[in-house]
């Protein structure tokens, strides 16, 4: 039976993201520099406010909110090598945790009025159905990354196209912020694996201790993603396509972005890395959370490398992978208070901050409006 | 006519300031460590949550909102020696600015929810009456603090009570934590000579750049600066105490830093500082905003010591002499954004992540109670 060809989720909505718009950049810049403050004394919330204003393609950028934020939770084959104090089964209670609304996450989305939907997108046991939680497991957590590739390609899309469908549904119930969050034990490794493989940093300096590790089994944890690079092929390179010649294809450089996701990523690293994608798609700007979300948007950076106009680094946290991949991506975090949680609290906090940046924009009179004399020379 | 001894305002503030509760303290700390996150993983937060509780002297603190926002504007004599590129009236273009809801404070407040009180407390010229605008003028502005004392000691004091009447009006209105703001041309040059008196540090490193000066006039403001403690007696000494025998009596100390404030402050710096005891005395904690809040902070701090417990630093300004006013007083900022407004921008920015920290010490579930299991070992 022949079948027309089916549209891809993943690449509708790779092809639809656009760069930042500079025209409404340098307007906003311009802007800027009219409000009654001295100028540049915003800091750091000047160069928001003008990037949001890029990202939107006007100026002023809408206020970012109401916001959203999505936990895509997800169990991790590496588990079984012992790279984290916390047994499996903290993902899968720690969901109920979140959908009883116990959890830090849940605490800070009250504070910022944001609502939270929790997304199984691989849990390695079943998860009861619930209100606010999202059923897309695409398998029973990954397979063992240090022995062979985490997922296969097809996986990988599946999880990739299961965070695009959720910030579609969250975009279409009305959210202008999509907030970033995980949960899965281990999934620090699997993002220590991800950042050195897209960045082509060392393990040394993209391992942490992640929840709370010793010595002992720290310097396991970076033997196990120095195996975890070396059985996938994927040992001392940068895949996001930087070190490549201009010749490559798009295509090509989207393929091997997959497979290095495919290779050492986790279900939610995938599923966020869509949810990404969907949100710069959308001109939504997406506030990332931690470690995680700066792995997974190194991978949809490789995927779409205009999609990193549309991302605000919500923190940094303490995972010292989590700064390369900043770095990497030229992203300075708003919140930095040595957190290393995760569940999109890193996002959260950086949400009235990001909305303040701006606010600004809309709200506050210029010299000439307000009467106030400008500095002399 | 003989008169009954009249009670001071200031001494009663002063008297009823209590340090942290260590018992409040170690509850908070005991119970942060039962909540279903990893120990320490909130970085920065957990100890805000601990240093919100001893300052309650109850775990867990009640959350810190509503909030109130008073900017408290003031000139400043030594605006004649040429240390701000902004004309003198831009103080009062500002209130009015402030008033009509069109400043960088009215945006940020709108954002987190916050009213702004705007306090006249010293400047130069007249204010028309307006909804929003105390008027509690101690005098046009204060003398030029580098050809002698800025406030008499009468002056400093009533400023001082102005502060401590309108956190007192704020918090019988039913605020829960008082955000401190400033206006006025000229005061990050007081500031610096405050943060030098105080602290015992040069004015290289305590004075900054405010809101745009050239090398030229930055040099000049250094220089202004050194005059200022020179003329006024304070030149290589710190004023606050910590140098002293513990032999000084509480009484002489006070007297001390009285002295240093009404000779190197201004109207608003006092006027922040009682703004700051009166929120201590009263357990509403107190989030500073930039560098003048942090030189008035050290007044209090020299006034009465156990205030510090009941402050948080909103943020780091870019100005040198707020690291230098944060690190004498042992606070760590929650932003870091390169902001060098005033206004209380800095601690509006902050009031949400204050919020989240106490909220996470009534809302997070234990371990027990969600039944998530522990880490191993």
């Amino acid at each position: 039976m022949l079948h027309a060809p089916t549209p891809s989720p993943l690449l509708e909505t790779i092809a639809a993201i656009r760069p930042a718009d500079a025209e409404a950049a340098a307007e906003a810049r311009a802007h800027q520099d009219r409000l009654t403050k001295p100028r540049g004394s915003l800091g750091v919330l000047e160069e928001v406010a003008v990037r949001l204003a890029g990202a939107a393609a006007v100026s002023p950028a809408p206020i970012p909110e109401p916001a959203a934020l999505a936990i895509f939770a997800a169990d991790h084959g590496v588990h079984a090598r012992g790279v984290s104090p916390w047994p499996q089964e903290v993902t899968a209670q720690m969901v109920a945790n979140f959908l009883a609304g116990g959890a830090v996450a849940n605490a800070f989305a009250a504070q910022a009025g944001v609502p939270v939907t929790v997304v199984d997108v691989g849990v390695a046991s079943d998860l009861p159905a619930a209100p606010g939680l999202v059923s897309r497991k695409v398998a029973r957590g990954t397979a063992d990354l240090s022995r062979g590739p985490a997922m296969t390609r097809e996986q990988a899309v599946a999880a990739l196209e299961a965070g695009i469908e959720v910030a579609r549904d969250l975009i279409g119930n009305g959210a202008r912020c999509l907030i970033t969050g995980d949960m899965g034990i281990a999934n620090t490794t699997a993002s220590a694996a991800l950042i050195s493989a897209y960045t082509g940093r060392d393990p040394e300096h993209t391992t942490g201790r992640g929840t709370g590790v010793d010595d002992r089994t720290y310097a396991h944890k970076i033997r196990v993603v120095r195996e975890a690079l070396a059985v996938n092929g994927l040992a001392g390179q940068g895949a996001d396509g930087s070190r490549e010649g201009a010749a490559e294809s798009a295509e090509a450089r989207r393929e091997r972005a997959l497979r290095v996701l495919a290779a050492v990523g986790g279900l939610e690293h995938a599923a966020i890395a869509g949810f990404i994608l969907a949100g710069a798609a959308a001109r939504v700007p997406v506030l990332l959370d931690g470690v995680i979300s700066g792995a997974a948007a190194l991978a949809a950076a490789a995927l779409a490398p205009a999609v990193v106009d549309h991302c605000v680094a919500g923190h940094r946290s303490v995972e010292p992978g989590h700064a390369q991949a900043l770095s990497h991506l030229g992203l300075r975090p708003l919140v930095d208070l040595e957190l290393r949680l995760g569940e999109g609290t890193g996002g959260l906090l950086a949400h009235p901050i990001l909305c303040a940046a701006a606010r600004v924009m809309h709200e506050v009179a210029t010299f000439d409006a307000a009467g106030v004399t400008e500095k002399r020379g």
